[in-house]
């Protein structure tokens, strides 16, 4: 076990967290918009929290890299999302998981799913631990005598490096910052840079279908992905390693965005990218939100590929210091490894100002742009957000996002529908005061994942429920008017209930047909994309489906 | 149905194929190349068969809409591969499909699957019939009463055009030329032109997971999926209409590619691009092979994404008429419907420059210069192609081809060995002469995929038998040294012992699990991708595993 510890109670690790100027500064926006006032400064212990006594025992073979301690099963209790941050300072911790497994090899995953397929032992897959949508949350239903998170930390080596085709093979334990250490000195990067990258894994990554930081073309971990090799109940599942195939129904593709309810992925041959030398970047105002889209819209459609073609409405702009709230602020950058490109910004620049757009041309002409600016203040709130749940959640403010995605033709009365639906909902949750706001994460030719950021006033013990209405009046809406349930957080437990409305029927049939046949006795991740098997009156264990 | 009629007997509808001047060249290399002298100019009539009677009929309620003509039940007896064309020039056709139905709209599919699925009939979707793999003949296994060819031909309409997120709904049994016809007024393409674009459909497309003919980027049918609209024996499976989705495995990704092992596609939302405007191409002689895949290489990871940057070795050059035989040549083009693609094309130059390669500048200058010189012979002799088969199979010569996709880092000897093995039995299969080529019809970034022609003197009667020799030998090494055993030509009959091999075993597992729930009697196009269920001693029909 590493000596760098997970927060079990927030986002990071031990000893990391907000700055005390972005603790005063938080204190001083939520005073200033909610009222919140109280606030206790002590990080919850471990010693706060009564957990029931593990349930299951691995045999002596599997004890060695196991382990039943407090801080263990604190950590893998949870993922990070709002509902979680909100158990725990409330100390609810009602189902930690039994075992907490740091498998050191392939080996040790073998045979640690023969023994929980045998014991009808659940066994929820956990990477940095960073879901925010139930992934990881050991609540799988009664069908099994325990729960078994297994951290895959110690498969933290990149073991081989392709360089003629800018690809590696990767174990998928790794974090992103660990991950990208190895790679540096070989000048390559993945380039794949999600919010969470300091505290997400690769396996993590693939399994959950992870969206990068980029905006569009080579951003999605799914077209990284070059071959998986993931461990099942009925053994390994290894696909050959190619740049293409077209032979059958692509089994990556499978893989790919599994969740731990098919396999745990132990490692992956991942396509790599040379690091990044020329870049053009600045940020664009404009003076109305259907201008700023449908600027972004025509250089989706332009064939540019942007790097960054990011939208934040005005307030969302506000929230995070990239404008004072008067207009809608596209962030746009290019990036290249291989060739200057001005000529890719020029003509985006030429979209821009053919819909009202204002760039800031001071800011294109600093070092590259990207950090500067409006651009910068946003890229900076980015990354700082998660851990300001940690103040947020304790001073009463209620904080969480959602994202989908829409096509073009759909997206501007889908945003009213859905901004609409999010200001109802959260007036009569929060009361007034409440705030809300939109932005594209990702951008498609055919349409744009927007991301919906909202703070409202919380009840005291009454989060959890205020959360949950707000969460389904917005995923009603969202499903009802075409949109994903997600477009790169996962389908968790949190999302099922509009997941199974979404997908078609029949493609749930395969896929519980796909997963009894390689997880027959259920055990992974149960709950997640599929029903988990259910306790029957008789006491045997059967399949919902 | 249609007035135009298929052949079933060569490439495209009845009145066409090769120009007396195509002819009378095909002719002559034969000779010179081979001895090729006896010829036999009529083509196989439909008397000249002996077609065993129907086994099954169907039910007056869908006797509208199927017919058990003999002409019908030809041209769905085989595709257009080499096997198919010498079974066909050699009057063999011991499986015929019993009925051929052409479904006037999906509820006549619903119907026809329905009343199969209840009486062990195996059904084939058929879509343009262009298979080079067995993939639509009628060879299912003794577990069934008879075949029912499905052809989609009827659903041939465009249903929606969405200009704001360019996408449209697309019947699935649409040619591609009728494809493009409807779109055309509306400004936009799908532009997907795989070489049997005039002769196959969007659904084949889909189910199949076509490469278009551009080499990078946009161009496999995989990436212009928005929707997939699919009827099984269950009932019909249709996913939300997305530009981006994270909300589990995408069921998309596994219609892809399912070859109609898993239902008949009926429509799909594709996405669309503007029709381009701007071009610029050449093409480029390399001195040696290892120079010419090198900045292709160097093009691929250079974030340039060129429409073509297609490799012809010196031989593929030379019998396509695009070179002298002294000189590997690139075809490289750039295409827009946005902007000037000067500075795509210079970096690319610069690249081809590195590697000692000397491009036609005078192509350049010309309009565009994609139809011009080098660039305009290959374009025209790979259109031309299929229709020399023909002519090619009676006069006794093999010709076939094979493609697979590898990384960088095993190309080079990868190509050597596939050459090497493929050269050594064509020499024991047919004698002295026979040629051997290779070109790129794809790249990526982390490796190429390399296509393989070879033509040889055929014994009478015996080329089926050499052809099985050949493509047995070289799918071995294909399999051995990690290259796919297809990539854009599909599975079929003809590559499932590889398949099998080349996928991980519970991948096939799962895709059993999969078809058994959306597919329980198995009859979906048995044989491609999953073995067909089998006879058992006692009579009751049972899947293999």
């Amino acid at each position: 076990m590493p000596p760098r510890r997970m927060k079990f109670w927030g986002w990071g690790f031990e000893g990391e967290g907000a700055t005390p100027e972005e603790r005063t500064a938080v204190h001083k926006t939520a005073a200033t918009k909610f009222g919140a006032t109280t606030f206790d400064d002590t990080p919850p212990r471990a010693e706060d929290y009564t957990l029931r006594a593990p349930r299951v025992a691995v045999p002596q073979a599997l004890a060695g890299f196991c382990s039943s301690e407090r801080l263990d099963r604190l950590v893998h209790a949870y993922g990070k999302s709002f509902i979680d941050s909100v158990r725990i300072f409330e100390r609810r911790v009602p189902n930690p998981p039994d075992v907490v497994a740091y498998p050191g090899g392939e080996q040790d995953v073998v045979d640690l799913l023969d023994w929980a397929a045998s014991n009808d032992v659940a066994v929820i897959p956990f990477g940095g631990g960073s879901s925010v949508v139930g992934g990881v949350e050991p609540v799988v239903g009664d069908a099994f005598k325990g729960v078994v998170s297994v951290n895959l930390q110690r498969l933290d080596k990149v073991l081989e490096v392709d360089k003629a085709s800018r690809a590696a093979r990767i174990q998928a334990g790794v974090l992103g910052p660990q991950l990208e250490a190895q790679l540096r000195p070989h000048g390559v990067t993945l380039r794949h840079f999600p919010q969470s990258f300091e505290y997400s894994t690769l396996g993590g990554w693939i399994a959950t279908r992870s969206g990068g930081h980029f905006a569009t073309l080579y951003t999605h971990i799914d077209d990284f992905v070059e071959q998986v090799r993931m461990v099942t109940p009925r053994g390994v599942w290894e696909s050959f390693r190619l740049p293409g195939s077209g032979a059958g129904p692509s089994p990556d593709r499978l893989a790919i965005g599994s969740e731990g309810a098919l396999g745990v992925i132990t490692e992956a041959w991942m396509r790599l990218q040379d690091r990044p030398r020329f870049r053009a970047g600045t940020s664009v105002g404009f003076r109305t939100f259907e201008d700023a889209w449908g600027a972004v819209r025509a250089i989706s459609q332009a064939g540019l590929y942007p790097a960054n073609v990011r939208l934040l409405d005005r307030v969302e702009a506000h929230t995070t210091g990239a404008g004072d709230g008067t207009a809608d602020v596209m962030v746009l950058a290019f990036e290249s490894a291989d060739h200057d490109v001005g000529p890719w910004m020029a003509r985006a620049l030429e979209c821009v100002r053919d819909h009202g757009g204002t760039p800031d041309m001071d800011q294109l002409e600093a070092t590259g742009g990207h950090r500067e600016g409006a651009s910068g203040a946003w890229r900076n709130a980015f990354i700082r957000m998660p851990f300001f749940r940690e103040i947020l959640t304790p001073l009463g403010v209620l904080f969480d996002t959602f994202e989908t995605a829409i096509t073009w033709d759909r997206f501007g009365d889908f945003h009213a529908n859905v901004m609409a639906a999010l200001h109802d909902v959260m007036r009569r949750e929060c009361g007034p005061g409440a705030i809300a706001s939109c932005r594209f994460t990702h951008v498609y030719p055919d349409g744009p994942a927007p991301y919906f950021s909202f703070y409202g006033k919380g009840r005291p013990g009454g989060m959890v429920d205020q959360w949950q209405a707000i969460k389904h009046a917005c995923s009603d809406v969202l499903n009802r008017l075409g949109g994903t349930i997600t477009h790169h957080h996962a389908v968790g437990r949190d999302h099922m209930p509009w997941y199974e409305k979404q997908r078609p029927d029949l493609f749930a049939a395969a896929l519980q047909g796909a997963k009894d046949a390689i997880d027959p006795s259920g055990v992974m991740n149960p709950g997640v994309l599929l029903p988990p098997k259910r306790q029957t009156a008789s006491g045997a264990a059967t399949a919902v489906r």
